[in-house]
């Protein structure tokens, strides 16, 4: 007699696709954990095999950083990325923006019917690659399946978990008039590479997305200065770096002064908005970072930001001001001056 | 001069609808934000209006359960719930399966376009009753919107956060022959509820979903035995009684025996899975336990569960047994003997 499991045969990569046996809980489910994302993601935690994961807590005094993030991008393979690195990414900037060392992600996925397992593996497989590359492993994990024309290929919702050293205190309510803003790096390529994909438009220079994980980055630049003088990090995603300095300024209460001239963007960044009606500023990035920083710390925190790879065009665009209204202004190239709103008008679906 | 927030109208709960700039990250993210999760789910942490959020450590010495379950139930509303509490509920019990106390919530909406929002808010509402039962905050979220026909009105990933005391061990691989198998009350009710509503079918008894929150059963039964008489905790959701028993099994390398007249289970939900033509022990359960413990615990660990109104019902349904295939046998109420195999065959998809 032959035990159950030599009765059941491997998964077609090449020609299979996800069926609704695949979220049903049964050996069909069990079958796809074990073959796919089991042995893609592979770490001590997964391995336990129960409904969750059991962890080390952080270090003693270190509080936790929590951060979840639905990732639903179309479509899902795109220039210098695709869902699964993204959802990585995504999730672990969320937890480093919060000033906390990522220790662990976990991965909820919903596949609709239909989808080929070969492109399902791409993905779990870029996921393992990045959450690799991080050094933070995919510890637990639920898949799903819903019939076809109810999803929409793969949605990713992953969740970090982070530790916070002792006395660190970061929000977007800590920033104060004087203060520095710096960017890590030229805007608007995440957004611009899914875009023109999605316009099937083709730019002479390719533009890739910048999705990467920064909180390496992050490490180094809070390294670099006094506790306390880093007050606010957030990564300008949805919305780009316009609304997301527009949420800082709503949380600290001050108003901003931004220099047009100084905020880098890739010449073909610029090119291809211009042909797409679109402004650069509310496009979504996926590897930089905007820090609101103490006066007195920003050479140090800038010159910390240049030194690691992911932050070579880090720059210093603009400072917080005293303003009641906390609008975000912004000095343009032509020496004029204008309000920098949050987005309004078409929005940009599915950006990431 | 007036405040921007000033410029926008309240949120229509009553008419309105999920469009794609809830979506999109600038104000009618925030907005929604504002006045629908922000308003129901209020806590400290949430409150901090972060991309994450920052929390207490788990007392020195525990260890950390991480665990996620993604929600896409079938319909959303359902008798004795809808998917709001089912994503409460379903998380929590992961984190209690493994012996933890629940701490933190965190929830990831993915909303299709054209979403009413009454629905939206009623489903809202319902997971922050939930929480607030259990007593266990959502401490951070993500919103997602996606294009109509391309999700089924509302997806929610949850991931929940628990503290392990100091040297309890428990997962799938620790029962072995000779434990005691237990269930906490009656199968069936959650899947029965939600596909005769599908299916359109009414009965003379109305059947409700089971959908509960565990934690408080799990604790009193753990507090009942000694550390490490309680091998193993598991909910039977996807897959019911006869899937789950055979992961443990798998997991454990036991076999087991069940009593079938022993299973305890309501006339109608036994009738109705006659009319449906079901088979009750692989129909879901989002309310209930099953515990493998160790047989001088297994009066105790009994009488704790029926002492607990979750656990009235609670019955000793069979044992593991030594058998190097790890089958599941039930001894059928007619006195013989059938392999209670992997669920196999049509999968009742979107259950959970």
């Amino acid at each position: 007699m032959t035990a159950k499991k030599d009765y059941v045969r491997p998964l077609d990569f090449k020609t299979g696709r996800v069926d609704m046996n695949h979220g049903a809980g049964g050996r069909a489910s069990a079958q796809l954990i074990r073959e796919l994302f089991a042995s893609a993601f592979d770490n001590e935690f997964l391995r336990q095999g129960d409904d969750g994961a059991a962890l080390p807590a952080p270090p003693p005094g270190h509080r936790l950083v929590m951060a979840t993030d639905g990732h639903v991008i179309s479509p899902l393979f795109f220039p210098g990325g695709d869902i699964g690195c993204l959802s990585v990414h995504g999730t672990l900037n969320d937890v480093a923006m919060m000033g906390a060392q990522p220790l662990y992600l976990s991965a909820s996925f919903i596949l609709e019917e239909g989808f080929p397992l070969a492109d399902l593996k791409r993905i779990v497989q870029s996921m393992a690659a990045a959450a690799a590359e991080a050094g933070v492993p995919i510890v637990t994990g639920d898949t799903k399946v819903v019939e076809q024309g109810h999803g929409d290929g793969v949605f990713i919702s992953t969740t970090g978990l982070g530790a916070l050293p002792p006395g660190r205190q970061m929000g977007g309510a800590r920033g104060r008039p004087g203060d520095v803003v710096l960017v890590s790096g030229t805007m608007g390529e995440h957004g611009v590479a899914v875009l023109s994909l999605r316009e099937s438009l083709e730019f002479e220079t390719a533009i890739t997305s910048d999705t990467a994980a920064l909180h390496t980055l992050v490490a180094d630049l809070l390294a670099a200065v006094p506790e306390g003088a880093v007050r606010t990090l957030r990564d300008p995603t949805r919305g780009g770096l316009a609304t997301t300095l527009n949420e800082i300024a709503a949380q600290s209460g001050a108003g901003m002064l931004l220099q047009e001239a100084a905020i880098p963007m890739l010449p073909q960044v610029e090119a291809a908005c211009e042909l797409l009606g679109l402004d650069p500023l509310y496009i979504a990035n996926e590897g930089k970072l905007i820090a609101i920083v103490a006066p007195e710390a920003a050479d140090a925190a800038l010159a910390a930001l240049r030194a690691h790879p992911l932050g070579r065009q880090a720059a210093r665009i603009g400072v917080l001001t005293d303003d009641p209204h906390h609008f975000v202004q912004m000095a343009t190239r032509f020496g004029g001056q204008r309000v920098v709103d949050w987005l309004s008008g078409e929005p940009l679906p599915r950006i990431c």
